[in-house]
C-alpha cells in the first residue's frame, strides 16, 4: 500500500431544505461582501436562487451577482468575473451550480494577485492565496464541490486543461438532493458516468490497497444502482440523496487513497472531445470512450479490470463487464460512440493534437500517437 | 436518506518512514513549546520516541513530556498532565500512542480554562477553547486519530465517559504502519474487534442511506480479510497497512453518514465492564458483547441484520452471522464470554448501575434492567 497524504476541510452540510443555512455560514465564517456566480438561469426556475437571496439577505450579506457562466466554461467569462469581482471588492465566493460555476469559482478565486489565470493552469504559477469560495450544488458530476480541482477551457488556444490547489477546497458546500430532481434524464445520465468515470480513474491504478479498491467498488456499485432507480422515477429523493453523495465521494479522495494519483487518460482524451466541440457534454464523452480505452489497455493489468468486472458488473471476464458497461450507459440514453456525438474518423488527428498538448497521459501502459488513433477507433 | 453535516479537518500523513514530518508539521502550524503525551514507554522499545525526538528537535521545539498514561486513561493522570502543561504554558499537545494517549490529549486540550475536566464529560460545560493537537498513531483501534470523541476514566466515580467536541480534531496525524508490526497479537485484535464494533454501531442504525451501508460493509470485509492475514503473519505491511487505514475509517464520519449519530449500546455495556475492571481490554469487553447485543435485538430490525449476516459473512440468516463472527473472534485469540475476562453473574447488578448511569442507550430499540440482564446472560 503506498504512502499517502489525505486532507479535506470542506464542511458539507447535505439534505433537504439546507440552502437557507448559506447566509449563515459566510456570516460565521467573517464575510459580508460576496460574488455570486451562477449559469444560464435555471436556479431561478427550481426556487434555488430565491432561497439563496432570502438567507443572505437576512444576514446582512451584500452580494454582486455574475451570469452565464456556460457548461465547458470559458477563459473568456472566467476573466470578465474576475474582472468585476475585483471592481466590487469581493471577500469571498459563493458559487450556485453545477461543477462549471464551481470550477470558474474557483479559477476567480485564485486568481487573486495573479495577472493570468491561464498561467496557473499551464504551471507557470503556484497560486499563494485565494478568495474563499462556498458552494450551492445544483448537479451531482463533477465532484468539484469537495475536492481542490478546476476545469477550464481556453477556447482561443482549443485547450480543456484543469489545476489542483488546496486554496480551493470550498469551505462550505451545501447539497440539497432535493433541487436535483426536476433535472432532465439526460444531465442525471451524465452525471452518473461522470461519476463512476472518477471512481474507475482511481480504481485501475489499484494494487494492494484492499481497502481503498474494496470501497471505491462499493460505490460504484450504489452509483449504477441509483441512476437505475432515477431513470425510471426521476422524483425518487433517496436515489437523488444516495447518488449525489456517491458523486461526491467519487472525486473527494476517500475513493482514490492510495491510488498514485489515479489514471486520467480517458478523461485527458475527453477534454479534447469537449474543447474541439463544447456541445459535447463531459459525461457524455466519458461514456463514449470509457469502454474503449478499457478494452485498449486491460492487457496490461488483467487482475484489475477482471476484479472490476466481477464485484462491479457481475461478469466473468473483461470484455463482457465492458459490454455490461455499454448496455447500462445505452439503457441509461448515454452515446456509446463517437459517431453519436458528431464526430467523424477526419477528426481523428486534431483530437490527438489537443490530447498531446495536455500532456501527461497513459500511466498504466504509456500511450502514443498509434495508441490514442486505436482508442478513438474503438470508440468510434 | 437522513440529513446530515459532514467537517473532518484532520490531515492524515500515511506510510512507511513518515514519523519524521512531525517536527516540520508543528513547526509549518506556528509552534515551537509543546506537550508530548505518551504511555508506559514501548515508544522508546519500537523506535517510535526517537524519530519524533529528532525531528522535533531539528525543527527546534522545546518538549514537555508527561509519561504513563495507562490503558483506558484515567481522569486523574489527565489532571496532573493539564497542570504540567500548564505551568510550561505549552502552545500544543503532541499525542505519541494509541488511542488512550489521544483521548487523554484531546481531554487535556480541552481543559485549558476549565476548572474541571469532567464538567465537559459531564456536559455541564461546552468546551470553547482548546490546545491545537498533533498525533502520531502507534496502534490502530480507536480511531481516535482522525475525529473529535474522547473517553476517560473517572475511576472514583466508577465511569468511563466520553464527549466529542470539533475542536478537538488533531490538526496533522501521522499514521505509520510499519511501527505496529511488532505489536502482540492480542493488541491486534482487540483493535480489529474495536474498530469492526465502531463500523457495526453505525451499521445497524441503516435504513436507506444505501451508499453508507455499502461502503461501511466493504469497510468490515476488508478488516476481517486484514486482521486475518495478521493473525498469521504479524508482519505483512501491507495487512498491517490496509487495516490501519480501515480502523481510521471505521470512525472518522465516512462510514456513519446519515446514521442518525448511531447506535452505541455495546459500547455502552462495555464501558462499564472496563470502568469496573480497567484490566478489560475494550476490544475484549467488545468481542464478548457484540455478538450477544446482536441476539438479543436483531428481530426488531431484522433487514439489516439479515444483509449484514449475508453481506460481511457470507451467511443466511442472523444467527449463522452472529456464529461466524464468534468463531472469527475465537480464532484470532479474542474472548467471548464473560466469564472468560473474569466478571461473574453477581457483578451483572454492578455493571447494570453503571450503565444505567451513562444513560442514553438502546435506539434501535429501547432498552431497560432486565434487557441488560438479558444480554449479559447471553454473554455469560
Amino acid at each position: 500500500m503506498d504512502n499517502f497524504t489525505f486532507h479535506n476541510p470542506t464542511k458539507i452540510i447535505f439534505g433537504k431544505n439546507t440552502i437557507g443555512n448559506i447566509g449563515e455560514e459566510i456570516k460565521k465564517a467573517g464575510y459580508s461582501r460576496i460574488l455570486l456566480l451562477a449559469g444560464s438561469g435555471s436556479i431561478k426556475a427550481n426556487g434555488v436562487y430565491s432561497q439563496v437571496q432570502h438567507s443572505l439577505f437576512k444576514h446582512n450579506i451584500e452580494v454582486f451577482e455574475f451570469w452565464d457562466v456556460r457548461p465547458n466554461p470559458t477563459l473568456e467569462h472566467a476573466l470578465l468575473a474576475k474582472k468585476y469581482a475585483a471592481d466590487n471588492k469581493v471577500e469571498a465566493i459563493l458559487a450556485v451550480g453545477g461543477g462549471s460555476v464551481i470550477d470558474e469559482a474557483k479559477s476567480i478565486a485564485v486568481s487573486v494577485g495573479i495577472p493570468n489565470i491561464w498561467d496557473v493552469f499551464e504551471q507557470k504559477v503556484v497560486p499563494q492565496k485565494a478568495l474563499p469560495l462556498f458552494v450551492i450544488l445544483t448537479l451531482s458530476a463533477t465532484g468539484s464541490e469537495m475536492n481542490s480541482f478546476a476545469v477550464l477551457s481556453n477556447e482561443k488556444e482549443l485547450k480543456k486543461w484543469s489545476f489542483g490547489s488546496p486554496l480551493v477546497f470550498p469551505k462550505v458546500t451545501i447539497i440539497d438532493p432535493a433541487v436535483q430532481m426536476s433535472l432532465p434524464k439526460r444531465q442525471t445520465a451524465n452525471g452518473g458516468v461522470d461519476s463512476l468515470s472518477h471512481l474507475m480513474e482511481n480504481y485501475f491504478m489499484g494494487i494492494d490497497a484492499e481497502v481503498t479498491i474494496a470501497v471505491n467498488e462499493s460505490v460504484q456499485r450504489t452509483i449504477i444502482s441509483q441512476i437505475d432507480k432515477l431513470h425510471s422515477e426521476p422524483y425518487d429523493y433517496n436515489a437523488r440523496a444516495n447518488f449525489a453523495w456517491c458523486s461526491t465521494l467519487a472525486l473527494n479522495g476517500v475513493t482514490s487513497v492510495s491510488m498514485s494519483g489515479g489514471e486520467w487518460t480517458t478523461h485527458g482524451l475527453e477534454h479534447a472531445l469537449s474543447a474541439i466541440n463544447p456541445n459535447v457534454a463531459h459525461g457524455e464523452g466519458l461514456s463514449v470512450l470509457f469502454p474503449a480505452w478499457i478494452t485498449y489497455v486491460f492487457k496490461s493489468k488483467e487482475f484489475i479490470f477482471e476484479r472490476w468486472a466481477k464485484n462491479v458488473w457481475n461478469t466473468n471476464s473483461v470484455l463482457d463487464g465492458v459490454q455490461a458497461m455499454k448496455d447500462k450507459f445505452k439503457e441509461w440514453g448515454s452515446p456509446i460512440t463517437l459517431k453519436e456525438i458528431g464526430f467523424d474518423k477526419s477528426d481523428f488527428s486534431k483530437i490527438i493534437k489537443c490530447v498531446q498538448d495536455y500532456g501527461r497521459l497513459g500511466r498504466i501502459i504509456k500511450l502514443d500517437t498509434s495508441d490514442f488513433y486505436e482508442i478513438l477507433n474503438l470508440a468510434y
